[in-house]
Order: structure tokens, then sequence, then C-alpha cells
């Protein structure tokens, strides 16, 4: 059950990516902009979909961003380093459901939940998960996919 | 009601915002990066909350953002000329939610939907929204602040 | 002779590309941040190139940018509308020599000069420019290519 | 001599900073954008400024970018983890010259050429470095400021 994991928890976590913040991800207001937030879990949540996932081996399909909620937590401050957390919350027929959650050492800066739909990649249109990629994928459902500890 | 606004819609929205895509919009994939729709979606509502409600002239407090919704409808390709529609939601007793949409001429791109909280820019605190400012906000819930016509 | 062409100047310009800040080219120092202004350049330049240049029907071969080089003349604060000025200045064998400049009204805010290498899109090798495709380029280097009037 | 040091080497840098490639930097061309180059360069800059120069704690300047110069010598494809490698170069009357490459391992995919004004953050006027900070600043035009190794 999703509903039980909790995104603002470091250990809802095994899978870890590591971001430096950038000058150019401030704003005017002197925290790291709403949209940098995008950028650094677009960066955890590709880094899961390749390394975990294996996305990019899955002969003919693309994954397409169709959702994404970002619940800002806590603001960031120049310079840091953050650490992305990923982890596989729900699969559907066509598609994914993503956790993934900014942490600065313990402060829980953001979480997110993306939805990606896999598309086959020259009709364009969504692709029903086949029975051994849904039992692979049900395996990451447990988040237990450590790849280093920061 | 907010249920019974239609985001998808152009009719739904009366201030608009005009964004030029940039090359630096767009990704590996050919199509813009839902990293820029948050970028092109700020723009647009940074504009409203400026012209329409006025918030950069409220005193002493600041607009932070809460959560962020993004629902991607279609691709965006390069080079074309986007207008971000905004419009106000809902009142919340600190918060507003400000409704957000990027279409390029009839086709709706993305929908998506803000949550901003009202901060005592010294105490960092949440600040309940008066009775005068509530009175002047309710007038925009209609969405009829017509700025432009594209 | 590109020495006589003075980029800080409108006149120098025929071609014009328009674009709105974004709140997000903003930085911490409130002022539009220098890797926006690149951003922003590159817009300039890719319109100019795909418009005036027709670049991107040149059969077989791809742009590739090879160096740029900015100076920063005057800040630029959001929101605000800003026009860049593009024109060739130079032909080599190879390669092409662009003039870029912001502009917000008339207060020149950047100027750059970009080397772009034309290359073989198989191959990745530097191709050189025939006779008949540099008669063509030359009468661009008069800079009178009016797209506009801002 | 700055004339004598070349910024393609990594033994012409001690002081590192390390970046990851984030997939918004990717553009439709398949490699790091032009655009991504400056962020990265940037942050690199930055670091070296503050904990090298230690710029931040100069009172009552802030550094102005006044000009750079790139040039792009390899593309760079995702994912990958770059070293950004900073030195400075030249102490003028108001202004520091800056060298700074992006590597990715051995490869120099990028050399660049910063040069900051020192400005007086209440007149916006240039200050000219005085001779105790001039001294201070001279020990580091060696470029044996090492922070890790990478």
């Amino acid at each position: 059950m999703s509903g039980a994991i909790d995104l603002t928890e470091r250990q809802s976590f095994a899978f870890w990516y590591q971001e430096n913040l950038r000058f150019s991800d401030i704003d005017m207001l002197g925290h790291v902009n709403n949209v940098a937030y995008a950028a650094l879990i677009e960066s955890g949540r590709i880094a899961y979909a390749r390394e975990v996932l294996g996305m990019n081996r899955w002969p003919g399909v693309i994954l397409v961003m169709a959702r994404i909620e970002i619940d800002y937590r806590a603001e960031l401050h120049y310079p840091a380093v953050v650490q992305i957390g990923s982890r596989l919350m729900r699969i559907g027929r066509t598609s994914l459901v993503l956790g993934n959650s900014v942490f600065r050492g313990d402060l829980c800066a953001a979480t997110s939940v993306t939805t990606l739909v896999i598309i086959d990649s020259s009709t364009r249109r969504p692709v029903a998960i086949e029975a051994a990629a849904r039992a692979k994928l049900e395996g990451h459902l447990l988040g237990k996919e450590q790849n280093a500890v920061f």
C-alpha cells in the first residue's frame, strides 16, 4: 500500500542519487527555485529508471511523464549537497508511479510523486506491462535496491 | 466550485502571459522537457500574482510555494510560442490555489494547480488573509481579469 | 570588416528575436544570471540560423558551437522584455562567426560573438563551405535581413 | 604568464569541483547544451571564489562578471560526472581573470576564461585591489590550492 510509505523519511528510500546545488538554481529570494527542484527530482528519477528499472533497455518503449506532484517542505540554500531518494510506489496497467524526495542530510526539502506512462516509441500509444516485466517490477515495490550509502 | 473549472479549456482563462520556447527548453527526446514546463508555468503565475493579485505590493508578506501538480497533456516542439493562462481557484485561510495552463494555440499542453502560502517576511510564519483582502481576492475567483488577446 | 561593427548599437542589427525574462533567469543577486544570458543569446542565434541562414535546410550538415565570447554590459532586472539582435560577421572556410546582442529598449545589456563550425552529420568532420553557399552567405554580411520592428 | 598556462591540461589545475550532468542539461542534439556548460563553469568558479579566494568574506564588495570566453572542445553525453578545474590567471587593477575547464576523466570538454570586476556593493563602482589583498591573491597565481583528489 503506497499510502503507508512516508516520503518525508530517509528510511523510505534505498536508492540515492547525489547532486550539488548550482548557483543558477537559486532565485532572487535566495533559496533554490521551485523549477530547480524539478530538475533535481528528474536527475534522481532518471538514475533510478536506468539503474534499477533498466528502462533504457526495454526494447521499443519510452517512458513519458504524465503527471508530477511536488510538495515543498523546506527551503534549500546555497551551497549544499542534496540527495534524491527514489522508489517505485505503484504499478498500473500501462504506467508506473514513482516517489522521489530531496534531502539535505536529514532535512526533507521536498517530496514528489510522478506518474510515468510506458509508450510504444513508434506508435506513441501506451503499452500494457507484460506479466514477466510486471513480476520483475513488483520486486522493486519494497524499495530495497540499495546503491550507495551517503 | 473549483471542480467545475476545466483547466484544459482556453475559455477558463482571461489572464494570459506569452512565452517563446527556448532551444535550451528542449531535451534529448526532442520535446520540451518537463522541467521547462515548470519554468513556463512559473512565468505565467508570477505575472498573474503581480499584475492581477498585486501580491508584490502586499506589505510585509511574501508568497511561498507549498505544492504544485502538473499534468502533461501534449508534447511541445521547438520552435513555438506558448500562452500560459492563469486564474485564482480557491482562497484558503493562509493560502491561495491557482490554476495555470500552457497552450499552443488551442492545444492544451499542460495544466497545473499551485498552492501558495502567504508568509510574514520576517517571522516566516503563515499569515491569515484579512477580510478586506479576502473580499478583493474573491472578485478574482471569476477569472475575468482580461489583460490581452492573443 | 567585422572590426567596424559596433555590437553595442541597435542599428548594427536588422534581425531581432524577442524574449521575456523568466523568474527562473534571476539569481540571488537580483539580476539576470550570466547563464541565462547564454540561453537568451542562443534563442536569438538559432532563430537567425534557421530563418535567415536556413541552416536547418542544409542537407547532411549540422552547426556545432566552437566558441562563445560574452561581454556583460548592464544588469537586467525582472520583469522585462528583451530583444536579441543577430547578424553574420565573418565567413571562414568551415565556420561562421555571428554577433548577437541583448537589448532592453536602447540599453545594451550584453554583446556576444559566437563561432559555429559546419560539420558533416555522419562523419562529424568539418565541411568546407562551397562557392554557391558562400555567395549566398556573403549577402548576409551586410546585416540587412529585417524581420520585424520592435 | 597566463599565456603559458594550458587550460586543456588537468595538471594546470589543483582546485576541483565535481558536478553530475543533469538530464535537463542535454539538448535535442543529444549532448550537453552550451548553456549548461556555462552553469557548470559557474559552479566551479563560485566554489573557487568562495573557498580559495574567500571573496564572500571581503567586506563591502561583490564580484560581477564582465566577460566570459568558452571554447567547446568535446561533446559530453548523459549520464556523466564532470570535474571543473579553476585557477586564478591574472590580477588587474580592479579585476581578476580566472581560468575554468570542464573535464570528464582526462577528456577536456571545455576551457573558459572569465573576467570578474570587484565592485563596491553600495556605489556599484569598481574598487581597486589594495596592496595587502593583492599580495595574498598573488600566492594563488601558482594554482597550487589543492582541495581534493578525484
